[in-house]
This record gives structure tokens, sequence and C-alpha cells, in this order.
């Protein structure tokens, strides 16, 4: 199943109806980046604008396969801006809360200065490709959804020797030739493994709290190159920072989410 | 006029109540980072809860001095968090739409790492104080209302020769030793310069779309040291990246706002 028919939105009513497809999950649980992707896909349908130019989703309760719905409101119908927010739900309770600015991104224009360049890393073919293991749950279900390949620098907390240093890169695409659309760009703010398991610290898991994605430009065809830092662990809380790059070196996509960081 | 007061809500009813108080704005227009406070103060009331601890805003229309309305409404109430939304509006129009989750900080803990420092800048009586020019409109009311000092190698383009760095660091307090509250914390995080002053590009202002702020730890009291700065101008867009530290060299805040760059 593609990503595309994955997010799909039945707008033909309020509330929207979508469903969590199965093998999207981590350890049962739907992930976060393909969640984010189905309640921007319905709120993008009904500000009948195609690139969320800032969405922010809270992460409520987990979210399992099945019947999920959707209520996108408008805000604000504004001359360049449509403001949305809505609620992404499962029959039993509310699973995340949006809020988001959308825009025909082929209007934008402007001065260009960037002081930043894509993650330097080997080619794709040199990237062991990250799959699941369906026994023992990790890497985890979703990990079969797409064509997920880190940076060999970065991949050694998989057998057990992580690099000591919160940072992750690697190469992302869909499987298959699928096309990378802006909802794709926002499963990739938040379908790589987290920054923490590098970072040698005694810490269970990292639970979101919120995730902000900027989609910045329209990806070219081909790999997207993704990099994930983390400055900031202290308090129980730590922030998780993605960049997006398409294949022509641009940044198409910037991240930022809010992570506890419960005890071990 | 004290900030607690400028940001005051009547929550007797709901709607909750507030005022846009004289001189907080630029150009008239009230500062994102005040509304952002007024807006956030309403919230952690209906969450009985302090810390906004991720809240984002989208900015619908300016707010001039006046009533406004805030109508928050709690999405989920949690055993650590309680998540809500709202949208600020005056009589006639919705200002901004808020989603955030707030928490009580002391109960949060967890390991520590942290690969940042504060701003290195001299001591604030070498800083000199940006003061408002309410004839010119620049620098804007609203500097009457705060006590900020800019790094001096920051503040030259004051007279026209900015740095070509979109780099803004200064320090932060409130006048008359008004302790800084976690919604002060959040107009810390949007009441300086934009880094776009310092860039030497061809563009206008750089109204914000988008701000999220995250509270990550309670202030000591005395100054903050605050650093904003700017990676991607591209596009027709920029994200503008803060870091609020307190006085002893903790982060306490972190932001990032993602604005547009109309040509001039």
């Amino acid at each position: 199943m593609s990503f595309e028919t994955a997010t799909a939105i039945n707008s033909e009513q309020h509330p929207y109806t979508a469903e969590i497809a199965e093998g999207w999950d981590v350890v049962g649980n739907a992930n976060g980046g393909y969640l984010l992707a189905i309640g921007a896909r319905a709120m993008a349908t009904a500000a009948a604008r195609p690139y969320p130019i800032s969405v922010t989703a809270h992460y409520l309760s987990p979210g399992r396969p099945g019947p999920v719905t959707i209520d996108p409101q408008i805000v604000k119908a504004g001359r360049r801006l449509t403001t949305v927010r809505g609620t992404l739900a499962s029959t039993e309770k509310p699973l995340i809360e949006l809020l988001g600015s959308f825009a025909d991104l082929e209007g934008f224009e402007g001065p260009a200065r960037v002081d930043a360049s894509p993650p330097d890393m080997p080619p794709p073919d040199e990237c062991p490709r990250t799959v699941p293991d369906l026994e023992l749950g990790f890497p985890p279900a979703m990990m079969g959804r797409v064509d997920l390949r880190l940076h060999p620098d970065d991949a050694n907390f998989l057998s057990g020797k992580p690099s000591g240093d919160p940072l992750i890169r690697g190469w992302l695409r869909f499987p298959d030739d699928e096309p990378m659309d802006p909802f794709g760009l926002l499963l990739a703010t938040d379908c790589f493994p987290p920054t923490i398991f590098n970072a040698n610290l005694p810490v269970a898991w990292t639970p979101t709290v919120e995730l902000t994605a900027h989609i910045r430009a329209i990806p070219e065809p081909g790999w997207l190159r993704c990099r994930f830092s983390t400055r900031f662990i202290s308090g129980g809380m730590m922030e998780e920072d993605g960049e997006v790059w398409d294949s022509s070196g641009r940044l198409v996509a910037q991240s930022r989410q809010l992570a506890l960081t419960p005890k071990a």
C-alpha cells in the first residue's frame, strides 16, 4: 500500500474520515509523522491549499490501526494563507490536536541567504537500509513502509554502540518510486530513529509532546537527505531539530519537536 | 503599568476578557510576543497549570489597543500535561490562534546533556539600552516597556550599518525589578529586533506567520540573555530561532518562528 493510499482522506462529509493503516507502527503505535501526515492532508483539503507552510501537532494518545475522524475548521482564509485547526480522533478518543497555515508555494519568492548545507553522507548504496524486525519489534514495522538508510557513523546504536552524539543522518525515499508529496515531507520530519538512541543516556523513550514542521519548498524528485540533532537535554525534556533536503541540495522542510525524557 | 497588569486576564466568565494596553506596539500594532503572552496566560489559567511547555501561535491580524476576548478550550487534561487551544480576538476579528500544552515544571526531571552556551556578551552596562523614538516610530514604542540592551556588535543597524549576519543578541529584563514570569519568557522570544535587520537584504519587513515557544525551565531572578539567529532565508520565507538563558546560565526558553520576507 502506497503512502498516498495509507494517508487518504474521505472528505465527502464532516467530519472527514480516514484509516490508520497496518504496518506504520512502532511496537503497535502509529508513527507520529504518519498521523501528522493524515491530519495535515485533511486540513489542506479543507483549506484547498496544498502546502502546510507551518503545521503543529500536539500528541494526546497513541494511535492504533483502524478508522479515524478529523474535523478541519477554517480559522481564517486569507489572501495567501489559510489557517486551519483540527482534531484527529479514533472512535474512542482524540489522538492529536493540529493547527496549521496552508499556502500554494508556487507564489512564494524573496531574497535568499542560506548558512547551512545538506549533511555530508556516503551514497545511499553505501548506507545500509533499515529494515523492520517484526519478531523483536525493533527496528519497528514502519521501516518496511519507507526506504530509509542511515549514515553509517550514526547507525551503530543498532548493534548496541551509540555514537555518543545525539545526531541521526540518513537518506529517505518511498519504495516503488512513489513521489514525495508535501505530506511525505511531514512524515520525513518524524520517521527516523530518535536522536536519543545515540546519546548514551539512561532514557527509556522520548514521547513527543509537540512537533512543528515548516514546508519551505517543493521537493525535486529523488532521495531526501535528512538530519536530526539535539542540543538541549535538560529538565525532563529535549528538543529534536530536523532538516530535510531534496536532491537538488535545497532545504525543503524544517522541524522541531519537544519530547519528554523519562528515566530508563 | 507592569507587564503582569498589561497581560492580566479576567476569567470570571467565558470567553475570558483582557485588554491590549497602550505602548506595547510597533508602529501601532501590538508586539507579537505580547499578544502571545496574553493568550498563553488565559490558556494556563484555564488549564490550572502554570507553564506553557510548548505553545504555538498563528498570527492572523494585527492587534490594536483595546478589549480582546479569549476562549480557552481544554483539548485534554492529562496526568502531567493539559493541552488547550484558543482564539484571541478583538471586537472585530480573530488576532491569533493558539495551541499549547501546559504543565507544572516543578515535577520535571531527567538526564542532562547540553551542547550550547549562553551568548558571550559585555555586561549590561556596556550594552546601550534600546529606547523608543515615538516621533519616528523606530525604535518602536514597546521598547519603553522592557529594559532591552543589544550586544554592541549587533546594534549598528540602528545607525544604518547592519552587521551582515542575521544575528541579534541582547540582555532583557523588566523595568522596576518586576519579576520574569513564564509569560514574560514568551514575550522574550519575540520582542527583539528581527534578525533580518542585520542581514543586508532587500526585505521590507518580516510578518510572523507562526511562532512556537518551549519553556524549558523556571528562570532564576535577574537579567535574561537572548540570542536570535536565522540560517534559511529562501523562497519568500525565513525562520528565526531564539534561545533565552537565565542568570544562572541555564536555557529557560527556546523558540522558532516562521516569517514571510516580502521584497522591499
